[in-house]
């Protein structure tokens, strides 16, 4: 590494570690160059770079800035004052309305629920595919039914130990993605009619699974930074008697919160000294900017009751459609669940992510996934700045590729849904993410696509209309 | 192809025909000789491929038979009398307790649900998959979500089309395996608390799905050659106003019946009549004996109450976790449900099936598995004619890979079942083919792993103690 290089990635860690700040003002640079003892054009080099990089800018006549709005400037969206009673719901026909309407491929798409395919190594998982599906066992097709192959489960409990939270491969289920997780979990914890606590708002496949299965919401507030609301998650066990949890602690769809460790421990005692069990979606976690990768609460959970569902859609293989559960004293339950509905995931599939994970570079990937996804919320965040009214709005979420954002005044994000449709710009109004009518004035925004000419051509257009 | 290939062709296709049955006797060789105007080495010649073949039986002094025992020495299993109520089932347990203790790959597997993996080319699937994922267009991980790949809808359609069914690909679904589409069609169609008419005796995953889904089951009678009792079945229909039927109108599980075509018909009409949503279960239809593969009985629907499920599974990709569903006016229905329960299926694995179902020579690869099956069943048949009690009746399917035998006298099956196990001999008592405890003289007996040694060893032993 060249000495400029050095100079660069340091700062970069620091901005990343949070210790400089988005519109903190660099050190000059004569300053670095006394201090660290090296020619002007090193550091002249080093700033260059953390500028192509997206993580500072030049102000003229003022010098360098960590990169994004001042963070005195931006305004948080607000979180919800009150949990909801429970509700029996009827989202599922908006949702799919709304769902089928983003999914043309030719839209601007700030409404997906996911990022560009082009930052996957689909390349190589295809190699590891190729040469797996070739050497397949034919008894793999009989007996990786059920619970999943046993070295792809080997594999995600030796990522599990990793992170300090030794687990048994026979905890581990190895599902249709993420979503079949979720919607095993639910199911082996509920029957028709009880309540199910999620956050507010919340990811709407949440709402669905609920309406789907005869079950009823209670949603309680969560807030855009911080996750969901203790004191009022506490008060909904003791007054309802709910069957279920269904939260993200990382990088939360939509509003982004990352749950602060100490948070994840005090959810994990408090819904294991109700007995409650702990849905835990965590497909957003490889996405983090900071300098670690956060814990599940799951890493707290001695007693079973968490359920941590994650996949390798959002960081690794979309299209693949391998999902799991770390499931404690659920896992038989969940594995007879999953015999009874689809039997099975894709063994190939398995197979080829089992190779992948053992030999095929996934840590170096995710740092390369890390860092774009980083920049490319700079540089959204950074348009949004330029463009939009200076009242919305919004998180800068520490991981992850979605924006929560607030529109100024009592505008209705249903109205700016089907004016930016017509213009081909899709987003996602907040009425998908409770039914409680409460986000109405609320978008979910992604920022998982390198952003282009057109992207911000469309991101003046809404800027525009919200004016 | 040589002479004697001629003649044995020809007389192989009289017995898949039914021209010559089981026992029969074929022609003298003198009098071939004479017919064909061959010599008679030419006709030993063939009689010695079609023994080969395990098509025929040479009786000492006696001459050539076709193989099989005789029609007129077996006995058929006995159908249920009378439709049950609609009954809440509690049958989950005992089932994943069975099946748990038959999944041994040492075991002989005559309790497997699943023909031997050795059966299918998984070799080429391979390359196809691996050519295929390497070409794979990354936009794909987006668009093939909810009702599946283009090319593989249009290349399932095209079969239909093939069978004089035109279908439009926006009818099919691609599911994870025909287990996760039917379990699709029943949430479609139905609420907790409603009835739902299966087969008695019934494949058990529908059993468990009605158990999961806080249905009640109408179980009605099903002939094991001819199957559902169509008279029963009206009348259950306006007892019980049941929301919907699953049953298996090809080489039913566990019987093999094969429900003639102007049945079919007529059931069709049936269900339009009383607008009764039919969930096919046709996972084995490909497995045909006969000149012709069966039709479905969606074939005869043209108001679209009929639900045809089936899969790759049994015919071609064991493992690969594929199926659909052509699902008539309820398309759209599981469409959603899909998107909301497990977003897409594998898209590796579809465009595999996609380019072999285009050029992977299908046809070819099915003709040899029906081939190989229907020596099995001979082998498999003959072996037991040879170790079972004279009063020991089953089925002769004219497709598939299982047989269903009633126990002579008043034997309980769950003793086989421990007495087998103990001797690593798995087979499938008849008590997890219905809530009526009706079966439990009866088991499933899979012939469709090529018979060995070891295999006949078994049979004996399990004739000796059914003696």
């Amino acid at each position: 590494m060249k000495k400029y290089e050095m100079i660069a990635e340091e700062i970069a860690s620091a901005i990343q570690q949070g210790l400089l700040k988005r519109g903190d003002k660099l050190p000059s640079i004569r300053h670095i160059q006394a201090s660290k003892q090296v020619n002007a054009s090193t550091v002249f080099q080093a700033y260059y770079l953390l500028e192509a990089r997206g993580l500072i800018v030049t102000r003229p006549r003022s010098g360098y800035y960590v990169a994004g709005p001042l963070r005195s400037e931006r305004l948080l969206p607000q979180a919800a004052h009150n949990a909801s009673h429970p509700t029996k719901l009827q989202v599922s026909d908006l949702v799919f309305t709304l769902l089928e309407r983003i999914k043309d491929p030719q839209q601007i798409p700030f409404g997906s629920a996911f990022p560009s395919p082009s930052l996957f190594p689909l390349a190589r998982l295809a190699d590891h595919m190729a040469s797996t599906v070739r050497r397949m066992q034919p008894q793999l097709t009989v007996s990786d039914i059920g619970q999943g192959d046993v070295e792809l489960r080997r594999q995600i409990a030796l990522r599990y130990q990793l992170d300090g939270k030794p687990t048994d491969p026979h905890e581990i289920v190895v599902t249709n993605g993420a979503m079949e997780a979720l919607n095993l979990c639910l199911a082996a914890v509920t029957q028709p009619g009880d309540s199910v606590i999620i956050e507010s708002p919340s990811f709407y496949a949440a709402l669905q699974a609920i309406e789907r299965m005869g079950l009823k919401a209670i949603e309680v507030p969560s807030d855009p930074e911080l996750g969901i609301d203790l004191v009022a998650l506490e008060q909904a066990i003791l007054q309802h008697h709910p069957k279920a949890c269904w939260l993200m602690t990382n990088f939360q769809n939509p509003t982004g919160s990352l749950m602060p460790e100490p948070k994840k421990q005090a959810l994990v005692a408090l819904i294991t000294r109700h007995r409650l069990p702990l849905i835990e979606d965590d497909v957003y976690r490889e996405l983090y900017f900071g300098k670690q990768r956060p814990l599940p609460a799951k890493t707290w959970d001695n007693d079973g009751w968490v359920m941590h569902c994650s996949s390798f859609s959002k960081s690794l293989a979309p299209g693949y459609r391998v999902g799991w559960v770390s499931a404690g004293r659920f896992s038989e339950t969940i594995t007879r669940l999953k015999l009874s509905t689809t039997l099975a995931t894709s063994i190939p599939a398995q197979l080829a992510l089992a190779s992948y994970l053992a030999k095929g570079g996934y840590d170096k990937h995710l740092r390369q996934l890390r860092h774009q996804l980083m920049l490319q919320q700079l540089q959204f965040t950074q348009a949004i700045h330029q463009s939009f009214p200076a009242e919305v709005r919004y998180t800068l979420p520490q991981g992850g590729y979605f924006l929560w954002l607030q529109l100024p005044g009592h505008q209705d994000s249903l109205g700016l849904f089907q004016q930016a449709i017509q213009h081909n710009i899709s987003l996602a109004p907040g009425h998908l993410f409770s039914s409680q009518q409460q986000y109405a004035g609320y978008v979910r925004l992604n920022y998982g696509h390198p952003l282009n000419a057109e992207h911000r051509q469309a991101i003046e257009t809404l800027g525009q209309w919200m004016q």
